[in-house]
Order: C-alpha cells, then structure tokens, then sequence
C-alpha cells in the first residue's frame, strides 16, 4: 500500500501537527463515511471500488474489445475531468509516447478539451484515413469545447461510414437521466454509459468516464479498481498511521505555517499527466474562498536542471510531495567505457534505477537543506493495481484535506465565470446585455 | 513586433509603476548593453541575433540537410538549456505530435534529460531498428544525465553501423576549447559545434545548442534568426514604450505588491514546452537570494478546467502573462447541427478561432474581476519570425527583471547543491565522508 515518509518534513512541522488535527481529521472520515458534510451529495467516489455498477463495468471491457477490434484509433472528447483522468492513467501505464508505440490497441486521442484550431486539424489529419471510433464524454452535452468537437468528429464518422455504422462507433458517456446528449445518444441508439450524478468531473477516472479509455488502451481494469479497493478499505480505518490522514494533516500544517504552494514531484516522464490530474483535483477541491495551496508540479531530474535553482534558492514558499515507485519496469545497466571519457566508470556495471534512486535520495536532502519541506509518498511498482491505490489515495486526502481547510471539496463555483463572459461575447441568446458591457470594457 | 496590453493589469498597479522604475530600466539596459553588470561575463546572448558565426550557421544547416538524408529519427542528447530550447521551437512550430505526424524530415527524441530507466528502454525500442543520429549537447561532457544517455546511443550507433559510420552520425554541441567532450570529439572526428562561454544554458536556444535540433525539423533557420533579429534592434531601444521595459517592470511591480506566483497562459497545446523553456529561463535567473516569481504554466481552454478554480477563486498570490497569437495558421468552420441538440447553431459557420478569441477576452475579464491582474503579450502568426521575436522578447526582458530584483541574472548557484549530494550517495571517488553523512541523515 502506499506509504508516507515525513522524515524530510517533520523538522518544519510543529510537535503537534498531527495530534492537533486528529479531532478534525475523524470528523473528515465521518463526513466522507456518511456523505453528509458540505458537498456531500458528491462522495459517490468514496465507496466506488466497492460499489461500481458491475454490468456495466463488464459492458465497458465488451466496448474496449470492439474498439480494439474494429478501430486503429479511439478519439476522446471531453475537457477537464473527463479527460485528464483517462489521458494520466493511459500515460503512466503505458506511455506519454502511447500513440507512437507499436501495439495491440488503438491510438488514443484527446480531442475536445481546448479551442486551437490547428490541434483540431491535426488530429483529423492524424485519424481520417483510419478506422477510428468516438468516445463523447459530457454530462450536459452542451459544454462548448466538447461539443464543437462531437460536431466535427461525429460528421467524420458519418461521411465515413455513412450513419448506421457511425452511430455503432459512438459511444456516449453521459448523464443517466437528463441532458442534450443524453437525449442524442437515446435517439440515435449510441452505447451508453454514465456519469454518476453523485460523483464530480475531479473524481470520477474510475467511473465510465475514465475507464472506458482506459481500457481501450489495454490496461486491466480489473487489477486498477483492484487497488483502489485495498486503498479504500485501508484508508478508511482512522489513525493516526493512517497515509491518508497524515497527508491532509501535513500539507495543511504546511499550508497554515505559511506555504502557498504545493509542488507535486515525479522522477518520470510517463507521470507527467498524472501530475496534471492531480492539479485539477486538488486546485479545483481546494482553491476558493481565497484560500488552498497553488498546486503544481515538476519532472526530475529534467526539471532541477531548470526548476530546480528555484526550488533549491528561491522564494521559501513551497513544500514537494514526491511520488516515488518502488522500482523501475525495466532494467538497464550503465555500460562500462573503457577511455572512461566522462569519468563515470564508477557507476559502470550498475543499474540506472540505482542513480535514479540516489539521484532522488540526494535531491531530497539538498531541498530540505533549502528550506523546502519534502513529504515522500512511497508506492509500489508502477502497474495497475499501484496506480488504482494511487488514484484512491489522493481522491480520499483531497476529501479530508477540504474539510480541514473548511471549504466544499467538491464544488466549483469559480470555473462558470469564464464561460459567462465567453458565452456573452460570442453573442449566445439571451446574454445580449452582458455582451454590450464586455465590449465596453474590452475596447475601452 | 510584440506588444504588450497592460490595460487589464492597470488597476493593480501604482500610477507610476512605470516610470518609478525608468532609471533602473536604463542601468540594466546600459549593463546588458555592456556586459558589465552582475554576470556580464553571459551576456552573449544579447548581440548574437546580429553576431552570431555566420560560418557555423551554414554548417549547421548542412548538417541538418544530411541527417534529413540519411537519418529517420535525430536522438538529441542534453540536459535543462540543451533540450528545453529546442523541444520548445519543434512542438510550438511543427507540433507536440511532430514524431506522430506524416514529415519529410526526421522524428525528434529528446534523451538524457533525466535517470528515468523505462523512458530510456522505450527511446531504444522506437530508434534502434531504423537509421538515426546523435546530437550529443554538452558543455563538459561529464554531466551525470547526458553522459550516461550518450554512453548508451554511442554504443548502439557503433554496434548498428560499426565505429567508423557511428562516427559520422554523431555530432558534439559543446566548448570551444576544452571539457571532455570536446576531448572526446575531437579525438574521434565528430562534426562540432560551439556552446559559446558567454551564453549560458537557458540563452542558448539561438546558438547551435538550439538551432541543429530545430533546422533538422524542418524550421527555417534564416527566418528564426531574423525574428530575434528585429526583436533585438527594437528593444535595444530604451524607453517607456519598449514592450520589454514595460513587462519587466510591470512584473517586478506585480511582484513588489505581494504577487509571489507568474503564470505563463498559453492558449495552444503546441505552446506547453514553450512555457517550460520560459519556467527556466525566469525561474533560474531569478529564483535566488529568496526572491523571484515562482514560475507556473497553464494551457486554456483545457486547464480553465482544471486550474480554472484556483485562478478564479483561490488564494490571490497570482498574475498570468497571456502570450496571444494574432490568428490561427488554418481555419476551421464550426458545422451547423439541423437539430441543434447541443444549442450551439449561434456558432454554426462561424471559424472555431472566432470561438477561441471569445474565451480567451472573457478568461481574461473573469480573472481579472476574481483579483488576478492580466498582462498580454501578443505575438503575430505562430510562424518562425514571430518565435524567433518571442525567444528575445522573453531573454530581454528577463535579463532586465533580474538587474530590476537586484540578483545576477546569468548564474544558477542552487543547481549544484543535488548534484553534490547525488554524486556522493552513488560513491564517487572524492566524495566518501559526505556520503557517509547523508547516509546516516537518510537512515536516520
């Protein structure tokens, strides 16, 4: 399971940090256990590895076989959760490089969450002349970037196969109930799947939200849902030796001390994305009310070449919660040089992962030595069942880390205001009058 | 030429946030002119649009020209500066996609810029049975990362071609004079090129550290330069309306006011490792002494999302640096929907970059009005004259925010600090009491 070592941490940390905080942390627990604290209406994640709805998880595996087998590609088009979630997971287990692999699964593209032009032509370049399906993942169905996107790929599709067979290459992840989509997807006869209404955008990669992309790309859900299941379970005995607690409690003591900024650390590239996830659940849970540490992330050892004076000299404003996997997937063994040009014979005949490790070992001393508290966040080997700990682990600390900085975890009033403003100034019925002051403003 | 719109940055700033700093701007200007301020000795970059070695330049381009040849894939070995520069111009001119989409020229895999050991295998398997070279960058030749990725491809090259061929594939970006690269290169017959000693890593792009990588993937050389070229005519002229006296100064009053956090606000996802290459170039020249910005990135829509929350309602410690690109390269009509099932037919015909121009006004009046003050840098057509004017823009004004926070600009003191430490867990000759001290801290 995963593991919190503090050790690098503890001398920023009052005696109390933890004690203090275990009234409010059980407080959490119950909150979460029941459902009844602010936002409570959305900890449908909490019992999800007990309580996903089995037919339609087999239903997902029976699509991603299909997909498999009659697509070379699966275009997924949804924004923010609905498709950092999917886009993490497919990078950390199989590869940022996915797409350029040779494999048995279909390439993967992530469509519908911005509004670049040239990324939308690229990408039809990149899947026309394929088989390809689609994977629409909207709640409403009425989401601007996601819905431009459907529009384009769903014509592809249709011009392509002609109507029928696109519509058996749709695949709708979406409200079980309501919504635009959800009366297309009806009409049209599209595989569906659900947004559960108790579970948010930030929280929901274990819902059909992700996993269907997710096992498109090969990765067994079986053994993810596997160890988010341990993680529940684990995480849910309240104690102070309980990582879960100890992270909330940490990085909130941390954060009341005076840091503003969270940095999350991984020593791989293919933890790039999961690093990104992990900014909108904890940016979006935490940041409002003026108040919840800046998330952000790094990759080393390339970013203490460029990051890294910051971090080691700059402004004492943050603390690292490093990810560390026990162990590489691979091995290889640093060759021997015989002219010895670059003086690193001495690493000769040793494994990579061994520089890696101390690589990080040192890192980790050099930035507390700087003022930089380091919280390290031990996991297994990097497969399915660690990153479904994984993934469990920062959902539930993200749940009592809102409560104990008394906010609600899982709303998100601050992300309407953008669109507003857009939806006014691209003339949409009905924001006539705001559209008037917007251009005053802007061209005043 | 770039311009900056300060108008939603205004109400946060003094009256005379500008011209309080009008006397400061014109000493650093004078010092970078001069080369006699702090770190004087790495103001190279400053002039090198107009001196740079025309002769080398004609080299590199012959070089590229040949790889394109007899090469389908270039493996570029470097660190920090000597990778971030070029993976920057490749993605936000060619792609993020530039190794997946149909080219004549070579894919692009940057190597050794960090220890992890499965991203090292995958670069094997996808380069080994095909034809490629090697562009090694490294000043010394001895640093830990670059050195054990160059030990590896070396060794393929020469047991896939054999020593001799293995020698014409592999070209050495490193010290004029000296270093064991250098050494190495000479000895073997490398074609060389110069990492100049008055330009450090993060103002490297432009030199031939950058520019082999960057013309082997089929940008024009020629009009990269000649964009850095007129950026530098422009804004060696001193004065309140030089785009790169007012970002210098609006920035340094931001940070003055309180801000601790710039945000680089790309609206591109080719414009990601951009923003990285611009996290070093601040983040290292500034973060010293306890001071700077801490540099942060965003790519919009897509992290409106995600980040879209904490902008808009977590704690104000930030500003964004938007960098707009007048129009996209293609164009793209939103299609219109007969049933209008997602309500969006009041976009139908109208181009998606329309839609995208909306969403970043609005974004930038939303954050504003949550308390995040907006500079804007608009760059013209995303082309090669437009980056090579964006690279000098952002050293310029780099090299005039660090003289305006009192700190050298041209070192990077705090880098050293995790390579000591790394250097003597891994048991390097020279370095055994200090690691018989951090092991004892470690285990302690």
């Amino acid at each position: 399971m995963i593991q919190l070592d503090l050790n690098n941490a503890a001398s920023f940390l009052s005696q109390d940090w933890l004690t203090s905080r275990q009234d409010r942390l059980e407080k959490a627990r119950v909150m979460l256990e029941e459902g009844n604290g602010p936002g409570g209406d959305f900890t449908g994640w909490v019992h999800l590895p007990r309580d996903y709805d089995k037919v339609e998880f087999a239903r997902i595996q029976k699509a991603a076989d299909k997909i498999c087998t009659d697509s070379q590609a699966l275009v997924v088009v949804g924004i923010g959760g609905s498709y950092l979630g999917a886009r993490a997971v497919v990078e950390l287990l199989r590869s940022p490089n996915y797409n350029l692999k040779k494999k048995d699964t279909p390439d993967i593209y992530f469509v519908g969450n911005g509004l670049s032009t040239d990324a939308l032509i690229e990408t039809i370049e990149l899947v026309k002349d394929r088989d390809f399906s689609v994977n629409v993942i909207s709640k409403s169905g009425t989401t601007t970037e996601p819905a431009v996107a459907f529009r384009i790929f769903k014509s592809l599709l249709e011009e392509k196969y002609g109507k029928e067979e696109a519509r058996r290459r749709i695949y709708a992840t979406t409200d079980a109930h309501k919504g635009a989509l959800k009366g297309l997807a009806d009409k049209e006869g599209y595989e569906e799947f659900v947004v559960p209404d108790a579970i948010g955008g930030r929280f929901s990669v274990l819902t059909a939200v992700g996993l269907l992309p997710i096992a498109v790309a090969g990765i067994d859900l079986n053994a993810l849902m596997g160890g988010a299941a341990e993680a529940m379970e684990a995480l849910a005995v309240p104690g102070l030796d309980n990582p879960a607690w100890q992270y909330a409690a940490a990085r909130h003591a941390l954060y009341e001390s005076g840091k503003s900024t969270e940095l999350l650390v991984g020593y791989e590239p293919s933890f790039r994305f999961f690093a990104e996830w992990w900014k909108q659940l904890y940016g979006e849970s935490e940041g409002k009310e003026g108040k919840g540490l800046f998330p952000a992330s790094v990759e080393f050892t390339a970013d203490l070449h460029s990051m890294g004076q910051y971090i080691q000299q700059g402004q004492r404003i943050m603390f690292e919660s490093v990810v560390s996997f026990q162990n590489s997937l691979g091995s290889y063994t640093i060759p021997n040089d015989p002219e010895n040009v670059d003086g690193l014979n001495f690493l000769s005949g040793k494994p990579l992962s061994f520089v890696a490790e101390q690589a990080m070992r040192g890192t980790i001393l050099a930035h507390m030595d700087g003022g930089v508290p380091n919280i390290i966040i031990k996991a297994d080997r990097r497969d399915e069942r660690t990153v479904g700990q994984l993934i469990y682990f920062f959902e539930y600390a993200c749940g009592l880390s809102g409560y104990l900085l008394e906010v609600n975890p899982f709303d998100q009033p601050g992300v309407e205001a953008y669109k507003k403003n857009m939806y006014a100034l691209l003339g949409k019925p009905g924001f006539e009058e705001q559209k008037a002051a917007l251009e005053a403003r802007l061209n005043g």
